[in-house]
C-alpha cells in the first residue's frame, strides 16, 4: 500500500508543477484510509508556511477536529524540510515515507525513503525538471 | 525598543492564558514599524501548526504579499519550538528576540534572550501559572 499512497502524492506533485510551484505532493493515511491530501501552494498564496506537508496538516486537523494525529502516516514525495519535520512531530504523527532525498533534514521522528526506486527517481526527476526549467 | 516590543507580546500571551491556551505571544517588526501580531491558539482552533510564531508569519505574509520576510524581527515570549524556528528559517526573518526560555531548540538562526531579566521573568512566570493552574 505504501506505494499506492506514494502514487497519490506522485501525482499531487505533477500538479504543483503544472502550477509553476516547487512539485512537492503529500498525503496523510489513518487506518488504510486517506485523510488528507495537498500539494505545495507558496508561491500562489505567498504564505511562507504553504508547503505540502502543512496543508495536509490542516486538512487533517480539521477532519479530525484535533491538531493531534496519532497513528497517521504521512507520505511525501520530498523529504521534509526542518520546519515540515518539527510540524509533524508536533502533530505527533506517527510516521513519514518520502519519495526523493534532495533536501536535508535533522529528525528525530521515524523519516524512512519509500523502498521503491523507481517511486524515488520519478519524484526526484520531477524537481529536477522543475528547476531546470526555471534556469 | 526591544523592551517595548517585548511587552506587547507578554500582553499577547496574557491574552491567551485568559482564554485556556499556553501563553505565547508574538510581534513581527519591520522597520521599527509593527507588522503583526498573535498569540497561540492552538487548542481553540484544534490546528497543530496554530502556534503565535506561525500565526504572526501568515499575517505578516498577508500583509506584505510575500512569503519572505526579509529584514523583519520576531519578538516571541518563549524560545520557539522546532516547528517554529523552520518556519522563521523559511521565511527568512533576521532575527528571534525571545524572552523566557524554558523549551528547548537547536537553531541556526539568530535567536537571542531578551535583556530584561524583568520581562523575561514575567514570560517565564506566566507560563509556570498556566502550566500549575492545569494540573
Amino acid at each position: 500500500m505504501d506505494n499506492y499512497y506514494m502514487s497519490i502524492a506522485i501525482k499531487l506533485a505533477y500538479k504543483a508543477y503544472r502550477k509553476g510551484e516547487v512539485p512537492v505532493g503529500a498525503v496523510i493515511v489513518k487506518d488504510n484510509k486517506i485523510l488528507s491530501t495537498a500539494y505545495n501552494k507558496k508561491n500562489k498564496t505567498k504564505r511562507t508556511i504553504d508547503h505540502a506537508e502543512i496543508l495536509a496538516i490542516i486538512k487533517a486537523n480539521k477532519k479530525l477536529h484535533d491538531w493531534r494525529l496519532n497513528d497517521c502516516i504521512m507520505y511525501v514525495t520530498l523529504k521534509p524540510c526542518d520546519m515540515c519535520i518539527g510540524a509533524l512531530k508536533e502533530s505527533r504523527i506517527s510516521k513519514i515515507i518520502y519519495a526523493s532525498d534532495t533536501s536535508c533534514c535533522s529528525n528525530s521522528i521515524e523519516c524512512i525513503q519509500l523502498n521503491d526506486e523507481k517511486i524515488n527517481k520519478e519524484s526526484s526527476g520531477l524537481l529536477k525538471d522543475f528547476f531546470s526549467s526555471r534556469r
